[in-house]
């Protein structure tokens, strides 16, 4: 009996666990990181601050849960895209026409993701996840180099290059600041916008040959 | 004399603020923002820490402020080199191989800067300093398209797209672990090697002219 109810128990406690972490990205995806705090998300969970801590060992601790299992849908979502039959050109220009719309559909969490000043324990995993993109555009541009789509060059360095031109092309676009400005209408780069420059920018840099005519001056 | 000797005080103060913010940059320049405690930096300075936090109000604040000098030394550096009289081409090559040595000559430093896991604080600023270097470029992109050297494009989103590829093509070589490996005499890029595939993503990324021919495979 008492290792069917400790069974019970460690269920019952994965569950609670569960349920914390999807409120907690809500919190975030809402507000940023910012709203995320253990008092406020205890009463989302209706259960004591206390009990809270039975789980997560801080904001840091819960801040860098949420933000990996977020990030992780992000690179599974790419990683899909980039494992079509397509051309490299194809799947580099479609993934990052996927990642830029995605980004854009939820601003405040993808704001919250890429750049929210927040917890070094989310810092350490910004640094994990950037790997983790970086070593499918490492894949992708193997093979694109293989078949002749992309001329020769050092891939780990040029996928770095790749990860952070897309995260910053979205954190100007994608910040409060620039969210104010548009809904207050001023003008800002539309979501086209952004893909257009951002695969505009990664095939050339890559050397692949472009979807469409250069518009010279 | 009351007025006298308040401004001496104005002037001692100052002098002992610059004194903790140049030890403060050294112990960053050392070992990263992690070295950097108002405990050991009092210790440093050889006051009292409660007289540290006359100066400053936490280790956030510090931090934020070393950080914001050390930018503000490397967006100066890159801003004359980008205003010498050559071609546009030939200022974004020249930069960014002197933002990479310079990046080389201060591991730390640089890692620090650009991404080590740190305060709130520091990272807002790196918000505010990605934003300085992405004016420059602004501003470099449009000389470009205006003497022909690249195609029209949107300079803002280009630039954003610049300075993110820079970032991040020098976390990884500079990153702790990989500085580690090369210690170790494990096979990393060398100055060189990040250099050249950084001026080469960039200068295909605005559409530039090549300075050596492509290694087509």
């Amino acid at each position: 009996m008492v290792y069917r109810q400790t069974e019970a128990r460690v269920q019952k406690d994965g569950e609670l666990r569960e349920r914390i972490l999807k409120l907690a990205l809500g919190r975030v995806a809402d507000a940023g990181f910012a709203a995320l705090t253990m008092q406020t998300l205890a009463d989302d969970a209706g259960i004591a601050t206390g009990s809270l801590y039975r789980h997560f060992r801080g904001k840091g601790e819960l801040a860098a849960e949420v933000f990996s299992r977020a990030s992780q849908r992000e690179v599974d979502a790419l990683a899909e895209v980039l494992a079509t039959p397509a051309s490299a050109t194809a799947r580099l220009s479609d993934g990052l026409r996927q990642f830029a719309a995605r980004a854009w559909d939820s601003r405040q969490l993808a704001f919250a993701l890429i750049a929210e000043p927040v917890d070094p324990e989310v810092d350490e995993q910004r640094l994990v996840y950037r790997e983790a993109y970086a070593a499918l555009f490492v894949q992708l541009l193997e093979q694109g180099i293989a078949h002749g789509e992309f001329p020769s060059q050092p891939v780990h360095l040029i996928a770095a290059c790749l990860v952070g031109a897309i995260a910053e092309a979205l954190v100007g676009p994608l910040s409060p600041p620039a969210r104010a400005g548009r809904d207050a209408g001023l003008s800002n780069p539309s979501l086209e916008d952004v893909s257009d420059a951002l695969v505009h920018f990664c095939l050339r840099a890559v050397g692949a040959p472009l979807p469409v005519p250069e518009d010279q001056p």
